[in-house]
């Protein structure tokens, strides 16, 4: 750690200060000592696992659901029936017209979620003895199926911290609202589920402060090193969605031991270097994806929520009336950990649990990622590139199941270099839960694709993650996963 | 010309043959060459001054303003007022409404154009002699001062593709639109002037083909080299909108000598450098940029036509009432070389020449480029990166004068390194024409910037523009002119 210590840092200095490098030099090593570092530091808690335990049982929460006429403080609109809230704030649930022009002309509606202000998912960072660490949150949210989970530091949408909930303040806010308060190591606006969001996007932020500066620890919060967060990553519903996909921003570590800790872990890490030998060229690649996007004939309209065919509302809930996909329902939620004691709000409830995986496939040694340019409704910009399999398999027979949904094993099996189950954002869905894979093939050659496919290694992913709209939210997690993989 | 001839070449293969490199390490050096060729290669024209005059001279271009009336095939709908073709293709004349949310509430309205389909910018690239030409198109647009400009080789909207004209096919297009015709050197969806067209934006290719593939040229086109392009560029409209975009989105030549023709050459060959230092770290801008468009409160809505408050429409005119900003007309185009040979159509006509300059300043011997985050009504993303001043003065008073338009000399002066007038997309807009200027300014240390502005080197500049929505199209005809010094 001294040695760590020892080196020249980069300087905070104003927009007037002298010229710096244009990357700091010595981030990467300072990421991966971080990363290295697994436990024990003594600065974070002891087990992490324990001391979610405890912050969870510190609090009663519960969340239940309850009629839509029971909402306080939400109402459907006489005119639209778009549900929203009576400041204007918050989110409202509206109705979404999607059709695909040319050819088939095929229409859907849904309820989408239309919440027009950009949050920020902030994580604040600061090295403690030498090494970076970072300060995650535990934090209740009323759709994640064990409610409390590891959060990013900051969670904010603009109503939270412009303070339409006249709660308390937004705790470390001003790190990521004030410029210069820290030093940037991320911050990139992200598209969110696109499947159940119209437009929406954060800013995904990773601030660092000086190592000497006083920062005062709530008890809901803790510092852990880079590899604390890669063993969590490992585990289920331990980390948040908000919290994976600004880890998926981090900037890569440099290379661990070139001798690595297994083979899958060396071919990642060689996947990685930007010399790595690529089936497709970058450029190339940037073609295809704008060929993907340039294509995309779908047309999205926000409509009136009365007004979609195909849904009922009820009491309870607005559902398909062929019960597919998801439903819209409200739920009471009691807490004393949040911003306010208790609210009740609408949430979107998915059937059945959904399976997000990448497969990976090594040619002539370098290992390459299959990666899906998927049209999503509520995509900002029509196309981003997802997992190789993304879906709900409860919604496909096995005539309209997806491509490549058969090559993902349904137990545990060999070819399963990481598996983990997660939950999707629990401050606007319930229980909407996915089997996260990352599933090895073999074969020495790319068979023929699909279209909209293609193999990227991980270190061109690495690339496109530091500019927004390229990968899909479900995709950022799998990078994070694959990222914690050394 | 032979070493370059000896040099391995990409090989073009198919995504199921062997790896390649990421990037093609040669194409620095293939660039350079092309860009040190400035003429005499005997390839294109030998003047190209006179060879443009020749092709304007070889046709019969004739437009003339008409009354809305006796457009063919355009009317305006009996609902909503807007302006559209009969076939719905082309485009449309619809109306925004757009509204700046928060503390004062401005909000203004404006006819817009719609066009939802993606473009192709495509420029045909092969080596000639061992020296990398671009095809290049002498093209009439009806709204150019001097109607004929040099454009891409290929310049075509869906509705050209489809061939909803009924006209000849676009001669090179198989080129951009079959996957695996040539190799990728650029390939980006880019936007168009935001003040004018709504969500509009094209794909900006260079596409180079092997050496011994066979292209017949037409008459219309020549094959011309970069240091070629580069001079015209420093000519007054010469390359259209299309080929400036185009050409901004080229990867950039390996260095020239390290004397440099002088020493502005040498410096901004100096700030392209990677380990340029600069006055804000790559991470902190992109996190000043995040900032700039997660702040932007603008709400844009496309509205009816008839609706817009203080516009009017006249027999051949719709006009602001105070007669500011641009009005709507139409033409009426006689000539032999198009697509069709006649046709007619509805152009937005400025008031007054704009001014689009760069102020650039040496800091601790790095040369610096000072940006301006604009939000334009039309653009699909809140905002971009534009040049330091963009303007049509005319429009200004000196209270309402913008920032730094008393730094850009109105004639002749020592501290402009480059000037020259460029019109604006002539297939929609009429007599558009702007100063574009590089003017130096001098002091050692930055002064307080304005908000919403911000000094990069032009490094900076160039990762940036490999991605779309970040430049504006007047900072990339900027960036390509800066690209042209060497």
């Amino acid at each position: 750690m001294t040695t760590l210590e020892a080196r020249p840092r980069p300087v905070r200095e104003g927009p007037s200060g002298r010229l710096r490098p244009r990357i700091d030099p010595h981030l990467p090593e300072r990421l991966a000592a971080s990363a290295d570092a697994h436990a024990g530091l003594g600065h974070g808690p002891v087990d992490v696992g324990r001391w979610m335990s405890d912050r969870t049982a510190a609090h009663d929460y519960r969340v239940r659901k309850i009629p839509f006429a029971d909402l306080d403080g939400w109402d459907f609109d006489g005119t639209t029936g778009n549900l929203g809230h009576h400041t204007g704030k918050f989110f409202t649930v509206e109705g979404l017209r999607a059709r695909w022009d040319g050819v088939t002309g095929a229409v859907w509606h849904q309820p989408i979620i239309h919440q027009p202000e950009v949050g920020i998912l902030g994580i604040l960072a600061r090295e403690i003895d030498g090494v970076l660490h970072f300060l995650m949150q535990s934090k209740m949210e009323p759709g994640n199926p064990n409610l409390v989970q590891l959060s990013p530091t900051v969670q904010a949408t603009r109503s939270n911290y412009t303070r339409v909930h006249q709660g308390a303040p937004v705790r470390y806010l001003e790190y990521f609202v004030d410029q210069g308060r820290g030093t940037v190591i991320a911050d990139v606006l992200q598209s969110e589920h696109g499947a159940w969001f119209f437009h929406k996007r954060n800013r995904n932020m990773i601030i660092e402060i000086p190592a000497d500066e006083e920062v005062e620890v709530g008890e809901d919060f803790c510092w852990l090193t880079l590899g604390q967060l890669h063993g969590l990553l490992r585990e289920d519903f331990m980390l948040n969605m908000d919290a994976r996909t600004v880890l998926s921003c981090m900037p890569e570590p440099a290379p661990g031991s070139p001798d690595g800790p297994n083979d899958f872990a060396r071919a990642v890490a060689a996947s990685r270097d930007p010399d790595a030998g690529a089936l497709r060229p970058t450029a190339e690649l940037m073609s295809w994806f704008t060929d993907q996007r340039s294509r995309c004939t779908l047309e999205v309209n926000r409509v009136p929520l009365y007004d979609i065919p195909g849904w009922s509302r009820g009491e309870a809930e607005i559902r398909r009336e062929d019960g597919r996909f998801f439903r819209v329902v409200a739920v009471a939620v009691e807490a004393a950990s949040r911003e306010v004691t208790g609210w009740s709000q609408p949430l979107f409830e998915p059937y059945g649990e959904g399976v997000s995986a990448f497969i990976v496939q090594e040619f002539e040694g370098v290992l390459h990622v299959l990666v899906h340019a998927r049209a999503e409704g509520g995509f900002r910009d029509s196309v981003e590139l997802g997992p190789t399999v993304q879906c709900v398999p409860w919604n496909h027979g096995s005539e309209t199941a997806p491509p490549f949904l058969d090559r993902i094993p349904q137990g545990p099996d060999a070819s399963i270099r990481y598996e983990a189950r997660h939950s999707e954002e629990g401050g606007r869905f319930l229980d909407a839960t996915a089997r996260y894979l990352i599933v090895e093939a073999d074969g020495s050659t790319p068979e023929e694709l699909p279209s909209g496919y293609a193999w990227m290694t991980v270190g061109q992913l690495g690339e496109l993650v530091r500019h927004g709209h390229y990968l899909n939210v479900q995709a950022r997690t799998l990078l994070a996963c694959l990222n914690s993989i050394r």
